[in-house]
């Protein structure tokens, strides 16, 4: 260690924040699905060990979407065949349809997650439905996870901004959400899909999704950090109440339509400020980082989790 | 521009903060000092020119520092000889002894900065002197450069961490903030060196340095994004009412003793996050990244900023 690192920041809690914060880490999904190189489904496995054994308490492993579009987790049967499963930590998959649920369920899959569109042309380009029709495509998904005793999360993309459409209204997330809620989700994370969100917009759109009739502590955030703002949207979701957050660890994924863009945000940026406030998460963040090193000499580039390249580079 | 560029964020104002927020723009001063390769003066000059016609007030200009400890700025006579000031435009410089401010006085300067340690060993290594006696080194200079009519800031480094002490006691940055303000200094430039802080360190920061008896509007903050954690500081720091911020233009800088270290908060970061907000900064952040997607290419590296590699990269 150089004169310049130090390995743990000094805690000073702030007033107005949860006392604890449940991070779901999406990087063995929303991270490795963005990769250019599909990743060994054994390195796949080693990663999510050592994310449950740094004290991440619920990964998300892989997606049952048709490999033909997220070729990188092809994988997924072998992978949840061949994985043991820690005590204590959830790990839920993304399925897109009824054929993703049978998949999931012939796979001992336990918790579940859907993603809707904020706005009508992600909607199209992403599901190939319309903002109306991605309604009928879950509504019979999550009838039967339901049914079948599973937890199912609702993400939904393109909540603060549309790489096509631009500005999205509040009250049209907090529409979307609501709908997907009462079919019977347990939770909604508010993606920030293409990074440019800001805190004014964060709690405007939160409150839309409140005056809706979601409670706060159904409500995850997912932010990307692709203008740099993931952290400090974080903190003004924190002071409304949210308690879950999404991140990615070593700052994983990113856009596929720009390669320049950095991904969700690192988990370790994340794990620093909470430890800093003196807000519990579990995680050790010295395992994390070494499992984000090296994760990051596996896909043979630096990690862009800033903590990361602090603390290991 | 690809399907995942946008170039503006979306306006949604959040409560408690300031109308309009002032950036000091450290880049030519605290970016180029950092830089393994000394930047030829007349690009500095474009450099300064450029940042000032996408509407930044305050240009910290160059250094008196003697050119062994920081030959990157050793032209800075040549520089501010051959710069054209732009009317409402300050050039701030750095002075740190009475030699400096003789050098600063014959350019013709108004504005210099003095630079003191919160800790110890800092002052030891970056001054030479203990704590206490870094008091006496700046007490004349100060009072010389007010007799002259300059405005003096005060720079305070390691207030949040210490790379050799680790902790630092809030009280102990606010006396050491008083002495220099009592000295007859105007503003008081609150550094994270080391880029460790946390939002409820910040707070609690300005809180021991406002009991002291310097208001806030006297108070700026200088935070390094090394943990990725300036950004969300930077709003904690508004919302007890600073209104001035320290960022540097693409983020150039950066810690001399670990290479992997990211830089000052970047100036571009910064104003996505304030323009999204609806602060006003007179920054045009079209041009803004223009100038350090320009200086990017001299210096043969990206840019760190997230902005600016997402908006030109």
């Amino acid at each position: 260690m150089g004169a310049c690192e130090v390995g743990l920041p000094t805690v000073v809690p702030a007033d107005g924040l949860p006392a604890r914060v449940t991070i779901w880490e999406v990087g063995a999904r929303d991270g490795l699905q963005n990769e250019q190189s599909v990743v060994p489904v054994d390195v796949k496995i080693e990663f999510l060990d050592r994310l449950a054994a740094a004290g991440l308490s619920i990964l998300e492993a892989t997606s049952f979407v048709h490999p033909k579009w997220v070729p990188q987790l092809a994988d997924a049967e072998d992978l949840l065949a061949a994985l043991s499963r820690v005590d204590g930590v959830r790990y839920p998959v993304l399925v897109p349809n009824d054929r993703g649920l049978d998949r999931a369920l012939a796979a001992g899959v336990r918790d579940i997650a859907i993603f809707g569109s904020a706005t009508e042309t992600f909607a199209n380009k992403n599901l190939n439905r319309s903002l109306d029709e991605q309604f009928s495509m879950f509504e019979p998904v999550v009838t039967r996870a339901r049914a079948e005793g599973l937890d199912v999360r609702a993400y939904v993309s393109m909540c603060f901004g549309d790489p096509w459409e631009g500005s999205v209204e509040p009250k049209q997330v907090a529409a979307v959400g609501k709908r997907l809620m009462d079919m019977g989700c347990s939770q909604l994370s508010l993606g920030d899909t293409i990074g440019v969100a800001t805190p004014g917009q964060v709690e405007a759109v939160i409150a839309a999704v409140a005056l809706d009739g979601v409670p706060v502590d159904a409500v995850a955030v997912h932010f990307h950090d692709t203008y740099g703002q993931a952290l400090s949207n974080t903190l003004a979701a924190l002071r409304l109440g949210v308690t879950t957050v999404d991140s990615s660890a070593g700052g994983l994924g990113g856009c596929p339509y720009a390669e320049s863009a950095t991904g969700n945000l690192a988990t370790e940026d994340l794990v620093w400020m909470l430890d800093g406030l003196g807000v519990e998460t579990g995680v050790d963040l010295d395992k994390l980082a070494d499992t984000s090193a090296w994760m990051a000499e596996r896909l043979g580039r630096p990690s862009p989790s800033r903590v990361v390249r602090a603390l290991r580079g």
